[in-house]
């Protein structure tokens, strides 16, 4: 279904930039979980604009409102409806788009496809409908924690500024320590600055984010299509900009021979390890109980404040500035989305696995 | 449904390398397409093993037998059953792995979810099981070619040989001239050398495929989770050994500026195109008309004719050496495989895409 | 998925009795649909609570706001979130019941099932959760309307005053013209009477409600597991307090020979006509042209103004009076919810064929 | 999806009369279920036809080849794959029927969704494909005696030659006892001789069957759309030729009041118990521990060995007088179908329950 993600675990989201509301359903929680409102809103914050002086300056509190499926506190097993009021709106912004096409945005493919679109900020294709995948995730990370599971992503590459691969060269508490969210501090810095230099010219960059998932059970995933990598990947390339994926190794270790890429077995402490975890935790699409890891490009953001050419409803050619206000960078905003996607694929697959024997 | 692909268009499948045949249901085949059944062979023998030196020696006929849902020649609109019978199989080539969990394989994995493995060759988690995917690619392919949409993909690297990335330099009417799949008749020879030189010494090597859709109608793609590229994705990285997917300008896209990015729009011959094309023909998740061109990352396969340690069941040290018949480099194979995908995934959505409008 | 509804046009739901809000989201829509608002404020008030002496006095204004979806007036093929506030709960009127499980009502399983029950109202097993229902219901009635097809219900029977089953001798537009929407104006008044007796003695009663769709175009529904029947009997069975359902001749058919029963075909002003529909209008699964019709039962409520013997949480006998407001015969309301779910299953089914050519 | 039954354990089917086989894929059954064949080939063999008098003399032996899924005879969590071949073919008996639409067969709307169709034996439409549902069903059969539920059916009616509507009346171990699978030894007897009088006039008779499901765990069943009785539901009223279904008081029950209806809990030896049945079974959707139970309404068949006026394509009318081997009465052999679409329904909510609590 077109809006609806997951199988068991699953949300169903709906709004626009500028509508009512942006909200949806969350289906599938299992029963007893304790719902905090409070760390719902923190991971809503976590993506809010205006949180810092490298996100948009579009203010809005985005305060959840959670309509049901929750009774003294604790999850009851029925489908959780939860609204975000859209309040500062500056739908006129957006007439100058009216009857034209922006470049690299949805503008065309949406009008195209439906014969119709609310072009005030994008619409639907907007960013702001990532704040349902944030509730949605914030839900999936309180049934995780239950289970030990934790899903941690930072930002690790602004334009050409990059961390290392290997992210267990980092020490991951420290992502929120800085707005970028990068956990080496002083790559943060320069990140950062890029991004001011970039925003200066009304430019825009795009970059990476890790994700890593620490403690999660080994047989999740399904062996055929719904491959955990599989799944993880569909959800990451879901998300806004998002251009490409890639688990352990990756890209690089196409490069390499088998025999420097297989993770070799042995036993330590009556447990079963590997010497290396060039899988990223998955192999046959099914976690073995390593760390899970992977990486997202994004690409620049497609809303610059320069003036473009391109090309108007009928076709004619015509140029566009845009006025509103808009990320010169998406990234840091975007590490509690790739976490919220990754924590629902985790949860989803989990509860499915459970059903892997009588 | 874990064995189970698509939405309108699906199949499902079944099968292990070494049982009595794999084979599979393809559902939602519109009616009245043309069944060729000599193309669909012809597609399984693009992947079947023994074809060329640079491909395993397990050399089996993989004869499709189509069960139901044609009639005089036609798709009647019923499911499709097919099956493919298993029949040179050397079973006791794995009775030395029964007991043990190769190195990067999904023994391991398998085991712990299901409490129970058919060890044989891999059993579901064999490339054998594939098959399936082609024939169920093939059948897309017929119904694609009706309305003008062709999927080519090629070889376009193994271990660090490399082509370059704009495959709009390339003559991919030359993909099938040569036996890794490479439109390069250069390169190919490397590849083939490389390929050659891994096998002898009983190692292995990765590369990748790039994939490239031509004549996709605009408006194609759901916008929120079942983006065109998130299902792309979703379909590769559900492929054996896939360890990463990119879209257009992928990662190295990243360290660019939105100003060097975005397609700009222009108008040519009353038809609305763009002046480059790094969104790879999607936006917003949505097909706009241009070439859909994306790369796939395969690592090195993980079976070595080589001695390794690993572990046993009950966790003891041990070592394993393959003795079965082994490719040292999927990717002439993994051709095939990804255009089927690929095929599947665009016809599922273009019939999608016909209940948008009444 | 547990709280979503339908294929490709889905109504998700979520809400309980005495939450913040019962709502929904609607997915699948086409766009350019015009979107009356007053038409969905309408049908909602069909099943509105405390509209005439026949029903609950709980007084709801349940005016429903729709977040999402639509822009200038139509449907823009995005979801539609909507919601409509509780705002008349007495929730104290269910002080009483925190502790004991209410005969032949859902808090007994659902207690057992999620170890936790929301006990206000019946929480999310309260007939109010068909507002949403009603709101999905009018959606797909619009779209309906586009292309001609109508869907209509009565109360055809109330404890044991019945209709006679052939509907074709009664004048449908007469439907509303009643409390208890019965189109025969003499036994309406029966009826009426008959509830307002059972309602004096703190008891319910049940009956059927007769469902006719009317310009159903030839070839809607699957025919293996999606038959037209199956789909339209599942959504009914769906509905609470319903036991059972049948369509066409139903279970008095099974009595008479195939001679007396089949649907003879004959041509007629150019068309195919069949001189009896005891098939109900569906003939394999999928429409044929005529009417389809099917009648539905309902049970008689189970929450009764008189003490009732039951028991509590740990299984001690205790006993049970209703204080709430409650109906004492849901038929009148449950017709614009037998409208809705059978309004759905057609739009729905219609979208899916538009898949089964190219 | 079209040809797919279930959500957690499921079965895909595909097959035509006249095809080259009837077969399927069952994905989603647990791991380490015993695999008895023998009772799968038994299961198989009571919906055989040419088993008795009262059968058609289609004689086709109806082997079940197991093609996947299985190692060592247990499950292994990978799909089942099986094939059973169509080998006693007499497709000429259909020539007659090639341009003509058969009253109240699927001929006229399967030409009519399609624009072609398989004329042969009904095609897909055919009762011949419920040979797939009754391996699905013996499979889950398997997995469900492991938790101690059973799954029995019985002829309850045919023509207006009918039992008691309380099940508990009688021994169902006597089901098998008889060629119509009627547990009242007498009634059986009348039963066989109106389906031999009815058979003799070339024509046939409708009935109904009985199922009663044994030791269901409280819980199962999901309380929105998913309702227990609602997937009972869909499940029945998509098997050939069925009109109607009814839970526990079902229709008869409308008539009564709630005072007479509610099914009052008791304790009684440390288990909460009901001093009724009128639910079926079911409350809210969901078991309650009591046998669930409900009546199927199966319509006369549609081909009779007597001249029936009707159409051709070309809407001109015409005359067919069916000559193949049929049925008179289709109740003894719908008795393990209904059983099995039963067993399917109560796995795979049975799953699914398992994914409510963490």
């Amino acid at each position: 279904m077109r809006n609806t993600f997951g199988n068991i675990f699953t949300l169903t989201t709906f709004g626009e930039s500028h509508g009512e509301a942006v909200g949806g359903v969350v289906d599938g929680l299992p029963a007893g979980i304790d719902i905090d409102i409070d760390f719902i809103q923190s991971e809503l914050d976590r993506r809010r604009p205006g949180q810092s002086i490298v996100t948009t300056s579009r203010n809005e509190a985005d305060r959840v409102e959670i309509l049901s499926g929750t009774f003294e506190g604790k999850s009851t097993g029925c489908p959780i409806g939860f609204i975000v009021r859209n309040t500062n709106q500056h739908s006129a912004d957006y007439d100058n788009m009216r009857d034209l096409f922006r470049p690299s945005h949805a503008d065309f493919t949406y009008y195209n496809k439906y014969g119709i679109r609310d072009y005030r900020g994008g619409g639907r294709s907007s960013a702001r409908i990532t704040i349902s995948r944030c509730v949605g995730g914030a839900l999936a990370k309180l049934a995780l924690k239950k289970i030990g599971v934790e899903v941690v992503a930072y930002t690790s590459q602004v334009g050409s500024i990059a961390l290392d691969n290997d992210y267990t060269r980092y020490d991951l508490t420290q992502v929120e320590s800085n707005i970028v969210r990068c956990p080496d501090a002083e790559k943060a810095k320069l990140m950062e600055s890029l991004i001011a230099e970039v925003k200066s010219c009304g430019d825009t960059i795009g970059g990476t984010v890790t994700c890593v998932i620490r403690n999660c059970p080994i047989g999740i995933g399904e062996p055929e299509f719904d491959k955990l990598n599989a799944m993880l990947g569909y959800a990451m390339l879901g998300i806004n900009a998002v251009k490409g994926i890639e688990f352990g190794s990756g890209f690089e270790g196409v490069t390499h021979r088998g025999s420097e890429m297989n993770d070799i077995f042995y036993p330590e402490d009556e447990k079963i390890k590997t010497r290396s975890n060039n899988s990223g935790g998955i192999q046959g699409g099914i976690s073995n109980g390593n760390d899970i890891f992977f990486r997202v490009a994004f690409k620049p953001v497609a809303t610059l404040l320069q003036k473009q050419e391109t090309i108007d409803k009928d076709g004619n050619p015509t140029t566009f500035k845009a006025s509103g206000r808009h990320d010169a960078c998406v990234l840091p905003r975007a590490v509690p989305i790739v976490e919220s996607m990754a924590a629902m694929v985790i949860l989803d697959q989990f509860l499915y696995n459970k059903t892997t024997k009588l």
